[in-house]
C-alpha cells in the first residue's frame, strides 16, 4: 500500500461516518455513503454534516491525489434536495491548480443521478509529500 | 420535554459524531465537541467534516430556536488552525432574520479561545411548526 | 421589447461597469466584459469587484430568465488567475431549481478559454412576474 | 504619500464605482458608497455587484494594511435587505492571520446601522512589499 492509499484509507473520521472512497487520481475522486439511521437529523432527513463529510472525503482524496499534502482552507456547500434513504455518490474534480492553491467542485448525487448538493473547496498545497504526515 | 428540546436532542447524526448542544434560544445556540481519535483525518488533525458537523449543530439549534422549521440552504466554512486534541465550542448567532430567510454566523473556538473555524449559513424558514416533523 | 429584455437591458450598474449580456433563456445566460483601465485595481489587475459584477450579470439574467422575479440571497466567488487585459466571458447555468429557490454556477473565462474565476449563487424566487418591478 | 496610501487611493475600479476608503490600518478598514442611479439594477435596488465592490474595497484595504501584498483567493457574500438610496458603510476586520493566509469579515450597514450584507474573504499573502506592484 503506497502513501496515498494509506492517506485515503487511514481517515478515521470518514470511516466513523461510513464514507468509502472508491477511486482517486489526477485531481479527481469518487466517494460513497449508504444512508443509515445514524446519518439523519431530527426531521428524518440526511444531516448537513453527513452530506458535507461525504463531499469532503472526495475533496480530500482528489486534492491530495497529486502526492503533495493539501490542506483545506475553505469550503462552501449548497443543498438542493432532502434525502432520507439510499446511497449517495460524491464526485470531485479539480477546476484550478497552481503551485500553492487548488480548487475543487464536488457534486453529490442520489441513485437516480439527481444533484442533491454541491461543494466547492480550496486547499493550500504544502511543499511536503503526503508520507510525512502519516503515522507509521 | 417540549418539541424544540426533542428536535435538538433527537438528532441522530450529531449524537453519532459526539456533538452536544449545550443551550439554545432566541436565535442563538452553543454546542461542544470533545475531540477523540474517531474525529481525526489521516494527517492526525481534526477532520473538516467533524468541524463542520459541530458548527452545523449550533447553526441548526439556533435557526430552529424560534419554533418554526428552518432548513439549511447553504453554508460556507473557513478553517484557520489545525486542531489535534481538546474540546471545541461552537457559538451560533443570528445576523439577519426575515419571515422566509435567516442567516447565522458560527464561531468555533478551542479551549484557549482561539478562533479555529467560522461557518456562515442561511436557512429557509418553513411555515410549519417544528413539532410537525418529529417522529412520535 | 418584452419585460425580460427590458429587465436585462435596463440594468444601470451593469452598463456603468461595461458588462454586456449577450444571451439568456431557459436558466442560462452569457455576459461579456472588455477589460479597460477603469476595471483595474492598484496592482494593475482586474478588480475582484469587476469580475464579480460580470459574473453577477450572467447570474441575474439566467435566474430571471424564467420570467419570475429572482432575488440574490448569497454568492461565493473563487479567483484562479490574475487578468490584466482582454475580454472575459461569463457563462451561467442553472444547477438546481425549486419553486422558491434556485442555484447557478457561473464560469468566467478569458479569450484562451482558461477558467479565471467561478461564482455560485442562490436566488429566492418571488411569486411576482418581472414586469411588476420595472419602471414604466 | 506612502506605498500603502498610494495602493488604496490608486484603485481605478473603486474610483469608477464611487467607493471611498475612509481609513485602514492594523488589519481593519472602512469604506463608503453613496448610492446613486448608476448603482441600481433593473428592479430599482442597489446591484449585488455594487454591494460587493464596496465590501471588497474595505477587504482589500484591510488585508493589505500590514504592508505585504495580499491577493483575494475567494469571497462569499450574503444579502439581507434591499437598498434603494442613502449611504452604505463597509467595515472590515481581520478574523485570522497566518504568514501565508488571512481571513476578513466585512459588515455592510445602511445609515440606520442595519446590516444589509456581509462578506467573508480570504487572501493569499505574497512575500513582496506592496510598493513592488505599484505603477511609478
Amino acid at each position: 500500500m503506497d502513501d496515498l492509499e494509506r492517506f485515503v484509507t487511514q481517515d478515521a473520521f470518514a470511516r466513523h461516518v461510513g464514507v468509502e472512497v472508491l477511486e482517486y487520481g489526477g485531481g479527481r475522486a469518487t466517494a460513497r455513503l449508504a444512508v443509515g439511521p445514524e446519518h439523519l437529523n431530527s426531521a428524518g432527513c440526511l444531516h448537513g454534516g453527513a452530506v458535507f463529510s461525504l463531499a469532503d472525503a472526495a475533496f480530500s482524496a482528489a486534492s491530495n491525489s497529486h502526492g503533495v499534502l493539501a490542506l483545506s482552507i475553505e469550503a462552501s456547500v449548497s443543498y438542493f434536495a432532502a434525502v432520507t434513504r439510499g446511497t449517495l455518490t460524491a464526485e470531485a474534480r479539480e477546476i484550478a491548480c497552481t503551485p500553492r492553491l487548488a480548487t475543487y467542485l464536488i457534486d453529490v448525487r442520489d441513485e437516480e443521478g439527481t444533484l442533491v448538493a454541491q461543494l466547492r473547496g480550496t486547499v493550500y498545497r504544502k511543499r511536503s509529500p503526503i508520507g510525512d504526515v502519516l503515522t507509521p
